[in-house]
């Protein structure tokens, strides 16, 4: 082994590590044993938050945090003001995924882990997984696995949602109406996300599926100001980007 | 009201309440905080195991059972020994939920609570949901999500599943193997469970769809003997029932 191999395994092994935990779907006693000890071991946390709003995923966390504890706020500059197939927001997210990156690897550098608080689950839609690619390759990276918000949804709803041998499908509204619609008439069970703006479009997929009628509205499932409604009553359009619809599945059930 | 009523009011009123506690995938560390405070406070706890096999859920919620806790242990008489499509496999199901509805009815009619421990998230794949279909007309039922196998999975395997406005399907590996091959193929991501006894049909599948070189095989994910490979790598057909393959999603990445 040279000098330099030599030095660059010292250096490895005096880097910190990022730890991305899970929180669950918003109520802070849905997080898990492993991710409370996490927390209220970090002597660095990260967080990711829409600029100008307080952060859902510290809010979560907060009863955990060990006093003292320093913080990073990741501040989105753009969520949904700017359609994702924009160059606009593609580059706008470039830049502000590579920003949050630089910050959390200067601290990695400096020998101090960094404990990386997700909402959810980290590698279902998180934005966790845009600095796990990112900082793979050379630093430790620990997961710990959270309920997911579609799991908030389903007992906010109190709605037994796949058995036996069902399909489970899960949705973006932003697809088209078409695919959407053939979607959701050939799966057994759905959950479709991001209905912000599409709700108009997903009521009519569903009912060109037949499964409206059994489709069910969530709005802040798990959290303050929770609203659930057979989808067939919620008479207008108005839906928050991170609101849900289910379709529960009807299978096997002796 | 008449003093029928009334009488029938005050028995509900002294009725036990089920509550569905999901577990997690394994680890007894993925417990939600909720779920330990509800399992520590339990007085009767049931859970589902395979006749003559110790009970996952039971090791899993073991840490965290107040001593004296008095357990009801329902025993499935059958799994996976005939195939769930035969009468025998129904009827003796059904005989076996019945027995277990009676046996719970007993406690909460007594006015006390039972908990109910559920591997993973309660109402997604759960047995709780058979109990929970046959008692909520009566009883009052609260449920705890939980961290589901599924993503007890993604994160033993280091892997994100879905991105930006990927489809995820969830899929059983009981499905003939063409419905297999167009599901995988017309997906961006996929969890396929229930592989044991299906897995040459599987591969076939993923083989004409096109997903065999990223798929990740996954036996006991997230508990003591976990086993991680890539598909492909796996040489033999051989794969105990709870294990699943995990086809990454691709999706939108800035």
């Amino acid at each position: 082994m040279n000098a330099l191999a030599s030095t660059s395994q010292e250096a490895v092994a005096t880097l910190g590590a990022l730890i991305g935990v899970g929180l669950g779907p918003g109520d802070p006693e849905l997080v898990t044993v492993k991710a409370a000890r996490l927390i209220g071991a970090a002597n660095v946390v990260a967080f990711f938050a829409k600029s100008g709003r307080a952060s859902h995923a510290r809010a979560i966390a907060a009863p955990y945090l060990a006093p003292g504890c320093e913080e990073i706020a990741l501040l989105y500059p753009v969520t949904t003001e700017i359609p994702f197939d924009q160059p606009e927001y593609v580059s706008s997210l470039q830049h502000f995924y590579e920003d949050c990156v630089m910050r959390i690897r200067a601290v990695l550098e400096a020998g101090r882990d960094v404990t990386l608080l997700c909402e959810g689950d980290p590698l279902l839609y998180g934005s966790f997984m845009h600095m796990f690619a990112r900082l793979d390759a050379r630093f430790r990276i620990e997961i710990c696995a959270g309920v997911s918000g579609m799991s908030g949804c389903f007992a906010a709803a109190r709605q037994p949602m796949a058995w036996g041998d069902d399909i489970l499908t899960v949705l973006p509204a932003t697809l088209d109406e078409d695919r959407l619609a053939s979607r959701l008439a050939e799966t057994d069970a759905a959950v479709v996300m991001k209905l912000g703006g599409n709700f108009a479009k997903l009521r009519r997929a569903m009912t060109r599926a037949g499964v409206i009628d059994r489709a069910i509205y969530v709005e802040r499932g798990a959290m303050p100001g929770e609203k659930i409604m057979r989808f067939a009553d919620k008479r207008d359009d108005d839906a928050p980007y991170f609101s849900m619809a289910l379709v529960p599945g009807r299978g096997r059930r002796p």
